[in-house]
């Protein structure tokens, strides 16, 4: 199929129905779809990344003129110069995405992995076995380059995915999917692996959360807003990603040195980022407090503290009081709220109160504290003695991430390619009936 | 405490409280009782299931008691001899209920096993260890029994839960709770580990689903329209149970034995189960067709037959025209829908119509038929030449079963223990910062 009859048509042909009509149609040309890639070998799925990368290179040009248009839009309605900043794609930025289909290319396929399995006492052979989900939805916002992330971890797992990209990002994802689904075409899989939902708005999007029965799961990424609204809405099932309150706990017998290294990087190493610290709990006899304090300070991060913690500010330092607001509050920002607390009950107490159930870490040399804040932390993540940023499907071995569940079911934490897959009980008899 | 002390008080002092707020102060306790039962080992948790089971045989006269006024009312009110029977408590069933906890005593316990870890390159020790999910959330209706197997399955896997029981239940329940309660306090575990929010009728069942943040996950059981009612209304994270439109599959080359065993017990075993056959499909020149319906109908189901199928009835059999109804209804009786295709694929396309991927089986002695069911068939469970009616907990060895999920999130199939439990990624550093 030529690239032009591909990318001309990004999705079924659905112009002038409603859009719970037409994204209904969608999810049903997605499940088609992703049954015949269900069945497909790990070897024709690799050569089907490997092959999506060098298009998205080949085409960068292509790709770049669309985001000059989607940027030329937002700095025409006034667009923040960060969130300017995510929807850009250049070369580097491109050669990164293609780079990451690679790499996915080279993880093992998780389809097919049996989980568990067992000859029973009557002979009958049991196994659970993973399968892809089927067809995945996905609510973003203006970062196009999670397009090309979540349909390769997507096309990876075995699953046709259904993208929301965005009004911001709609040129860009529109190239990026063009490129995608023609991409598949070559490679003889079905193009409705991939397709784009942008084009029916916001109905759209109300449509696919309404879609249950249709779509197996709905992953939403961005903002509290976005996510909230989509957490309260969608009768598909949702998998919660991305907001952390990450707390960072010094204890008394935590180590200087450490202290300061683990805090001023779960703060500065990239403070945009959901495994970022926003609370540090200074416990009331930690030799390291003021230090770590002066080196926040240094490294340019803005305390907010309560009046204990304003006493151990390095001299002439201004900080505004810690309130409530501050407790609650994701930063996302060289921002750090301060408090300090006479023992580790009442830091769990604190982080109870306030945790996204995200991260929480603590700095100790005590191992009997050690072991009471692992036990009494309920997060996806608890780290002793470690950086908050270690919070990532990368860093943990896991390969690629579509993101950090901070829900309890189905996946916590770094979300790889098992995490797309659920399982199918397959049961081999002789005739076996039940007495 | 005695029994008095602790039963009268089944549940949080909500009175004169709204729903909304009286069911999230009983979120709340049960949030700290549960905190105190993750941390319980096995051996309290054990001790504690083999006390309840002992009080429970103990007061079983009090129990029956108030099961008798359920059953005097429901009677009163018109309910079906069949409703009446899932309400009827014995002494027999009772003991049931107490061996049943017994049998969860002996059980493994979840809590605490590691599901992967690893020491990555850097030094930091990573595992990811199971634990409880928090408060679980049970709707379920007019079923005693579903009281003591949910609140055992929980405790045993470290959860708190707040059950809603119904109001045909109402007397039944609150009896059982109050000796639940009564048992934990003997056991000086927290009683809000098992609290009942039956007191607040409907809108306190609202009010359960829209707890988001303060229940971990809601459990529906009972029939369709709970189900969906639950699977619509909630915010709370739901794991679906229980629909089964179940079909099998009789094959051209399926042994006329084999075929007629597997489809009779899958029909006939149990007809008022989720695993229960509902429809056979019958391949054209399957040689079994003409005995499997003779079995059938001498084991007195009335069929439902297209036209092909009409023509393979024995001499004298009368039997309705299907209608697509047919093919739709989980008919949980003596009824079964019978449909003659002309192969595996029409099978397959039949399925994938009216599936609710619960149970699919195939009766065939074609390996690459069998192979082709297997991959092609999107369900929970796929059986070959074995009756439907293994997918259930107990017979997969997975020991206890709160139900049988037909989603694809978190849980596929029958679920156990492991299912009521998330997990925790625990990283241990020696002062780690990410580069």
């Amino acid at each position: 199929m030529s690239e032009q009859t591909a990318s001309a048509k990004l999705t079924h042909e659905t112009f002038g129905e409603d859009p719970v009509t037409a994204v209904g149609f969608m999810a049903d040309d997605a499940r088609v779809a992703a049954r015949s890639l269900a069945r497909a070998t790990r070897g024709r799925k690799d050569a089907a990344l490997l092959h999506i990368a060098d298009r998205i290179q080949a085409q960068s040009a292509a790709i770049i003129e669309a985001n000059k248009r989607d940027l030329q839009r937002g700095e025409h309605n006034g667009t923040s110069s960060a969130l300017l900043d995510r929807l850009k794609l250049d070369q580097t930025r491109i050669g990164g995405l293609a780079d990451a289909l690679r790499e996915l290319a080279a993880l093992p396929d998780p389809v097919g992995s049996v989980v568990r399995g067992q000859t029973l006492a009557n002979g009958l052979r049991m196994s659970q076995v993973r399968v892809p989900m089927g067809v995945v939805g996905a609510i973003y916002e203006a970062r196009p380059n999670v397009t090309v992330d979540i349909t390769g971890i997507a096309l990876k797992s075995g699953n046709a995915v259904l993208l929301r990209g965005g009004s911001a990002a709609l040129e860009s994802n529109r190239a990026l999917v063009g490129i995608i689904r023609d991409a598949l075409a070559d490679q003889k899989l079905p193009v409705d692996i991939v397709q784009s939902i942008d084009d029916h708005g916001r109905d759209g999007a109300t449509a696919l959360m309404g879609a249950r029965g249709k779509v197996d799961v709905l992953i939403p990424r961005g903002g509290h807003g976005l996510i909230q609204s989509v957490v309260q809405n969608a009768s598909v099932p949702v998998i919660e990603t991305g907001e952390g309150n990450v707390h960072v706990f010094v204890d008394a017998s935590a180590p200087q040195k450490m202290a300061v290294d683990v805090v001023v990087n779960a703060k500065t190493h990239r403070n945009s980022t959901c495994n970022t610290a926003e609370t540090l709990l200074l416990h009331k006899d930690a030799a390291a407090g003021p230090a770590v304090l002066e080196a926040l300070t240094k490294a340019g991060v803005q305390l907010h503290v309560d009046d204990r913690a304003a006493k151990m500010l390095p001299g002439g330092v201004q900080a505004p009081a810690a309130t409530d607001e501050d407790w609650g509050t994701e930063y996302l920002d060289a921002h750090l709220a301060v408090k300090v607390v006479d023992s580790l009950q009442e830091a769990v107490a604190h982080i109870e109160r306030w945790t996204t159930r995200h991260t929480e870490a603590i700095v100790t040399n005590d191992l009997a504290n050690a072991e009471e804040f692992i036990a009494s932390v309920d997060a996806a993540a608890v780290m002793v003695n470690a950086s908050t940023r270690f919070t990532d499907g990368g860093q943990l071995g896991l390969g690629a991430e579509i993101g950090i569940s901070t829900q309890k079911m189905h996946a916590r934490g770094p979300m790889g390619l098992e995490e797309l897959t659920t399982t199918k009980w397959i049961v081999r008899g002789d005739g076996h009936i039940r007495k």
